[in-house]
């Protein structure tokens, strides 16, 4: 504590960080900084080294784009799914709820955000070019389907519409997944499990 | 992410060092470890260093128990502050909250909590020794005087009860500062220097 009424420089500077991160404000980032300091130094350590190795290991799997700590990600290299069924989301949150529910056997593409031009997200930012590229590179077009499961939200709609745009000339079967006023991370197994069976063709 | 339906194991390492954190749950946790993803790596190490360094860097003020880079902090090796006049806080957030109102010029003491059996937190888990001693060697018990300023929640006035008793004993005055109902760290400047100034005898 300084006499300038601000907290210590260490301290300043932990908060600082945290307040890099979505969703947390002053106070919060404080209350997250004393917490730190009540940490053991080994929690301290692992919590640090966490930081790091997060950064380092992960990538995208060359595929699907989701994470991946190898550069064909499990489920690309998996025997047992259906190459020909990709289901398109939003982020790694939205394969993990889909994997959850057990009812869906194909693979992913993951977009990495949706288009949101207040954002700056555009198609460009996003990881269109590759499902293209993929949705190309596969084997029959005739067999396969997408389904597009963005959030049905302004964002996630706009994406779905811009990416039919793109992949309906192509001739594969599309289908739209999620149904409007859900959200994908929240909503329950029955629900998911049911969009997934129940997609409706676009 | 594997096959097991849960995320890659820096991932999953990553939000359950961040789950250690007061308020963070499962879902936030996700959130904020696919946070750090995003950051650059440059920022990742920033992140990851201020830990380690805040762990390392900051110790307790000798003296007033408060958060410090120095043995004694700024506050307590002040030239100008009156080391007769005791402000006893909760935590280093208090203390940052009475400064900003520039009205107290005393010093403080910092218990580190309040006593709260139900979360393990006993009167010997304080430092309520460490100002038993800095009371005993105070120059003149009869100037001096101690403000509790602990909040006026359950915890907050079992503790002011507990220090009163044994304070009251040693001859010195004792006044009470927070008006019931409010919370330090949400407490407007002008509530909080009239809380300082009003403060009352117990």
């Amino acid at each position: 504590m300084a006499e300038n009424n601000s907290f210590i420089p260490p301290l300043e500077n932990l908060a600082s960080n945290f307040r890099k991160l979505p969703g947390i404000g002053r106070k919060t980032s404080y209350r997250l900084a004393f917490a730190v300091l009540d940490f053991s130094d080994d929690e301290a350590k692992a919590f640090s080294d966490s930081i790091l190795a997060a950064k380092k290991n992960i990538k995208r799997c060359k595929v699907c784009q989701n994470i991946s700590d190898t550069d064909i990600c499990p489920i690309c290299a998996s025997e047992k799914r259906n190459k020909s069924l990709i289901c398109v989301v939003e982020d790694p949150r939205d394969v993990a709820a889909i994997l959850k529910i057990n009812e869906f056997d194909g693979v992913f593409h993951v977009l990495g955000g949706l288009i949101s031009p207040l954002e700056g997200k555009t198609p460009e930012s996003l990881r269109i070019k590759e499902l293209l590229d993929r949705i190309n590179g596969l084997e029959s077009v005739e067999k396969a389907e997408i389904i597009i499961a963005t959030n049905p939200s302004v964002e996630g709609d706009a994406t779905a519409m811009y990416l039919s745009r793109l992949i309906k000339p192509l001739g594969i079967k599309l289908a739209y997944g999620i149904p409007v006023g859900g959200d994908l991370e929240y909503a329950d197994e029955v629900t998911l499990s049911r969009a997934i069976s129940g997609r409706s063709e676009l």
